[in-house]
């Protein structure tokens, strides 16, 4: 057996006792771990302080290197974040349905944690103690694997809960690190099927395809976001104005910020110079089709085919004219990555067809794309946002982490 | 574009149009279909005669024979299978959750269908009728991809099922078989990411195995069935002999029966020369360990480490006895297939411990394994037993073939 197999056979025994633990233990568990971050904040800012030298030596760009940087305010928030984790209803052993069948087998349909999950993620730690947490509070060992720029730091955040899991007695390997970071370690890591459930990758689009292709383990895609606003002919312009700036502005870094905007022709000519001012605020650049330069003028940069299927992840928005709402439906369907679509209108009938036809996880009417998030829709924290169908879509909390058994009683039934 | 992808595209496009039908088209299509086998039966038995009369030339064996062979009574329990599928809700279009955000918000979680479903199964024409109307009735574009024997039989069921869409104005698409029967065109099917949302493998345990290692298309693993009886201390020695023999002997093929028997070790002495004459008039061979062989005597055919891990299909049953619940739980844990575990016992405790302990889709306390069924468990119909646990786990019905949409009603939220 490799080391990894031993580890997700530890994992996988652990996960057994994990879904029997009561809610008691577990949130003694999550008090644990947020006491230890806080007292042992000296060891977690030198290990990180090593991750971040070797990251800043080895030109790490600024971004990354902020991502990867620790200090006592985040520590702080992660020790908060746990503590979060643990106030949040446990969604496990819940029995969502029964059912007494004429024979009078009583069958119940009860939520059970998935197992083992494994988290293949980049260089930030907070989603170490993050992931983590969740994962124990739904009843399922965890598999973190995270990039290796931040493995000092994820090796102290990782015994640190260890040793707060075995403190109220509850088996240490519950949360374990890869400790190889080659990327030899994540293939053997996706192909793990006899000990892993689910994997659930995060972070950058290039990370989350190429796990969805290469994984043998089933896979929860989340994060890719190219999501549209479209500016319907009965829409309010100045409510869309807003809408659309808070979309595209207000954090464009994160996979439920706007990357295309779609403007009804009727309303072109007086939305896009109404629009323009909200752009030049924060310098966005226009990537427009050939009815916006026209309508625009110069300072619009022509679209190419790329930019229609582009995260641009920045202040750069993709701005194209449509003849219809059908046009529209059509081109989220086309271009967008089933994340978050708005319509912006007063039309009842517009409005109830962008809500049936389009296909994505959160479809929007009047409101900005930038709420699709576990904190928003009231899940409390999320792992992530789901873009696929299976299992779970949307923004991912504690009860997607889990599965279902039936559970029958019986006094001697056949059949 | 291949012809496959072209199909996989059309069946999209299907989709987005079915996902929007409401029920009572998708009732009158399921009606179309159903007259239409009763009233094109001699076409669909010609065509079956063909590959019935191709299969014994090729020395298929009598009992995949049998499952290939369609005649009035088959095609007439087809035709009343769709109509019964007609008759059951509409799973789509239910907003199983609403939420009213702080900021006024209004999240609703609403029923929508998966997509795009690709069927691979063995040369059993009656599921290409079944699944297709449950794909239809749930609001699915289906791709199937039946085995080579049945083709002649599948070609005229799916023509007459796509004529069937096309008369209530629905698209012929929405069902589509793929033309080619080679290896290939398997291959291809299960890596058809860019249109396929989810493949369902029906068959033996090697097509499930051999799809679930090599699709990149996300699996949904059903029906491998090593299920366990475990005989418990305290048990209703009469209701054990009851449980195990309908477990194992009522239809020893299917994935629900009984593989092996546990019993425990303080009442292995007087129930397995009880059981035994059960077992006798199926003349079952058992094949147990050693305290087994001790008890039964040499009747008993030595089981070896292969036959833990076997699902027979057949009269034959793997018996051991165990020390303990524990002993029993954790074999159960090992060597299931998570289908479906059983205890039989009148201990509150020990039948607690099993039904939270024991990893598998369903847990029995005092009933057969064989109720594992989307009837039995009132589902109405299913397309197999899931025994994974991502997204659907046990019987699937209408429901387990749909996925969520976020709806979202604001009024010029930002955030």
């Amino acid at each position: 057996m490799t080391q990894l197999e031993l580890q997700g056979r530890a994992a996988k025994k652990a996960s057994r006792q994990l879904a029997v633990a009561g809610t008691a233990l577990k949130n003694r568990a999550l008090e644990a771990i947020a006491k230890a971050l806080m007292a042992h904040e000296e060891e977690i800012l030198a290990a990180n302080a090593e991750d971040v030298a070797a990251a800043q030596a080895n030109g790490m760009i600024a971004s990354m290197v902020d991502r990867l940087t620790l200090d006592h305010a985040r520590i702080r928030a992660m020790a908060s974040g746990v503590r979060e984790v643990a106030a949040l209803p446990d969604p496990v052993g819940e029995v969502v349905h029964t059912t007494v069948r004429p024979n009078g087998l009583r069958i119940g349909k009860r939520r059970v944690p998935l197992g083992v999950i494994g988290i293949i993620y980049e260089s930030r730690p907070n989603v170490t103690v993050d992931a983590a947490v969740l994962c124990l509070k739904s009843g399922n060992a965890v598999i973190l694997r995270g990039g290796k720029e931040a493995f000092a730091s994820n090796r102290v955040l990782v015994e640190l809960m260890q040793s707060a899991l075995a403190s109220v007695e509850l088996p240490a390997d519950t949360v374990s690190l890869v400790m190889d970071t080659t990327r030899e370690s994540a293939t053997a890591l996706i192909n793990l099927t006899e000990y892993l459930d689910v994997l659930i990758p995060r972070g950058g689009r290039g990370l989350i395809r190429s796990v969805a292709a290469n994984a043998r383990v089933p896979v929860i895609r989340t994060g890719e976001g190219i999501c549209h606003v479209y500016v319907d002919e009965m829409a309010d312009l100045q409510m869309a104005c807003e809408i659309a700036f808070n979309a595209k502005c207000s954090r464009p870094s994160v996979c439920n910020a706007m990357e295309c905007l779609l403007v009804h022709r009727g309303v072109a000519q007086q939305f896009l110079p109404m629009f323009r001012p909200f752009l030049r605020r924060k310098k966005v650049e226009i990537r427009g089709d050939e009815e916006t330069a026209m309508i625009l003028g110069s300072s619009v940069v022509p679209a190419t085919a790329e930019d229609w299927d582009t995260e641009y992840g920045d202040y750069i928005l993709a701005v194209k004219v449509v003849g219809s709402l059908e046009e529209a439906i059509a081109f989220c369907n086309r271009h967008g990555t089933g994340h978050s679509e708005a319509i912006v209108t007063d039309s009842y009938s517009a409005a109830q067809r962008f809500l049936d036809e389009v296909d994505a996880a959160a479809v929007y009417v009047n409101a900005s794309t930038r709420f699709t998030d576990g904190g928003e829709f009231g899940l409390g924290a999320e792992i992530g946002i789901s873009t696929q169908k299976m299992h779970a879509r949307g923004p991912m909390g504690l009860e997607e982490l889990t599965s279902f058994k039936y559970v029958i009683y019986g006094d001697g039934q056949v059949r």
